[in-house]
């Protein structure tokens, strides 16, 4: 059997959680996080992981988080389109939003390069500049890496960074009746894309796919009063989706209340697409997904008004829908599965 | 210009450090390290690199240590020889070996995969078990990672460890009148990979290359004593010209002292290759290269006895060199790179 027979990109998770076999402690079930949460504790080579168990947000001290991307040639970017100096930006920020999705900071990264012989230096030198200003942008240092060649460019970042122990966020800490927010418009990535590879570019706004900014402010400012927490990189419907698997719920997302901007329309319109396609499936929008209690929105409502009610996690058994009023009526279908790599 | 008309991997080095800005510290100049070496000071957020500081071994308390390796398929590894066992296996000593050489030990990982669509669930799951058993056998644990498609197989692994502070090893302490050692016989990979290469696997000792051991038990025992340490990944001229280079020194190599398995002189042979070139540019040998006073070897004597003297630190002035008694006299030369990847 191949990878891609079976079925979907969660069930490859679900493959890779089952072949990860814990040695030290009860967390490897977890994989699947925007970070790995480490406690390390005073005593040497101590490391305590902290997926599995509820934290209550009363705790002192910080974990350490760690997050991993690896970026492809032509799957997570395009020359093409791209400047190297966009493509450097990108993959750092990336990473940033990761770690803003767990509540923390972050704090230095290694980088892993794979450059096709023939890569110029000036592609080099821009690629190093994008990192270099985003990385200035967020105080991190780039402390190591490793570069060798291959066929295709691969970009991969191991980023490193800490958050408060009340401040962290994970994507299994939902609560049923919780509200489900996003930080911003969606689908905005996605738009300049389908732009760009119909080769409408110049007719409408592609600042998003190409310089995409993580929402690391806003995470740092929420972050205490929020359950769980994911950054979209997927679309609405698939961080949904890893929200209610990894905290055992159900959710029910309202159509009419994602945030399109009112660009993103027009742009989708011109590309002949759905831009309800794009905020739920599209990915790369680096704008924050979140669950938390309507007494903590209402007690600390100035937090978040510029965010977006988009729906309310649910008791498991109804399922994860999207809701949508069609002739004066509610009618509720599955929410889909977001961008596939597979 | 184009990244392989730098001239070597040396000047792409050279070049990578001058494009990577310093942000918090002073380290960067530093990038080349087997790891990243870091301070964590117990203020919070206040990490102090420790690569441009001569240690003094009377430190207390530990560095951690990160490492970052990218194997790319039919450059580092071919499906055709290995079983996806020994990759993943490989994949995990090769980053132990990264930590070994600065004298700490392993603790944790992340794991970023690109995989073609058609890879089957069997290479997966091979791959994880190979993974999972040389974790196991150093205690390491998989804490998370990144999976996505692309048009070859690309394996990334970030590592973090520690190091006691009078443990850590570096490139750039070697001094002028240490000797230059050795963990084991060298070769041994490149000869197992040049039998697969003509077809001869079943001619000669291929384990070594499909199956090679980072030398961290060794690397432990020996940290204290030792000014300069490295793996030897890309062959022994390599890893000597990096320790000089560092350590703004040079060194001598007494080319009959280099350990040469006799086993390797004959599938070299089998081949139609000399067999120090194997040793000198061949690779992915994993064993150590270290340097350490002469007083200290003569100290501790019984630490060293499964070790070979193959050279000597000099002054820069006297350049990188191989010496060698042809008819009764010595000569030197220049010593070579070692394996280039670009």
């Amino acid at each position: 059997m191949k990878i891609k027979d079976l079925g979907s990109e969660f069930k490859l998770l679900d493959k890779i959680k089952s072949l990860s076999k814990k040695i030290n402690n009860n967390f490897i079930s977890q994989i699947g996080d925007d970070c790995a949460i480490i406690d390390k504790t005073k005593e040497a080579g101590k490391y305590e992981l902290k997926r599995n168990c509820k934290t209550s947000k009363t705790g002192n001290g910080k974990y350490e988080l760690i997050t991993t991307d690896i970026l492809v040639e032509d799957n997570h970017f395009s020359m093409k389109f791209s400047t190297s100096f966009q493509i450097g930006a990108k993959a750092i920020e990336c990473n940033v939003s990761d770690i803003a999705s767990c509540g923390g900071l972050p704090r230095y990264c290694v980088i892993s390069l794979v450059l096709p012989k023939d890569t110029t230096v000036k592609f080099l030198e821009g690629l190093y500049k994008g990192m270099n200003d985003a990385c200035r942008k967020y105080n991190i240092d780039i402390v190591g890496g490793d570069t060798t060649s291959g066929a295709i460019i691969v970009i991969n970042i191991a980023m490193f960074g800490e958050v408060e122990k009340d401040m962290l966020c994970r994507r299994s800490d939902a609560k049923v009746g919780d509200l489900i927010l996003v930080t911003g418009c969606l689908g905005r990535s996605c738009s300049g894309l389908n732009l760009f590879l119909q080769g409408k570019e110049k007719l409408g706004e592609t600042k998003y796919y190409l310089e995409p900014v993580a929402r690391l402010n806003k995470a740092r400012e929420i972050a205490k009063y929020v359950n769980a927490m994911i950054d979209i990189s997927d679309g609405l419907a698939s961080e949904t989706r890893h929200i209610c698997i990894m905290s055992d719920c159900g959710a029910v997302i309202y159509k009419d209340k994602i945030p399109i901007d009112k660009q993103t329309i027009k742009d989708a319109k011109t590309c002949g697409k759905d831009p309800y396609d794009y905020a739920l499936s599209g990915g790369e929008d680096y704008e924050l997904l979140f669950t938390l209690s309507k007494n903590d929105y209402n007690k600390h409502k100035h937090l978040f008004k510029d965010c977006f009610v988009v729906g309310e996690i649910v008791e498991k058994e109804k399922g994860i829908k999207l809701a949508e009023i069609i002739n004066g009526k509610e009618v509720k279908k599955e929410l889909g599965k977001g961008y596939e790599h597979f």
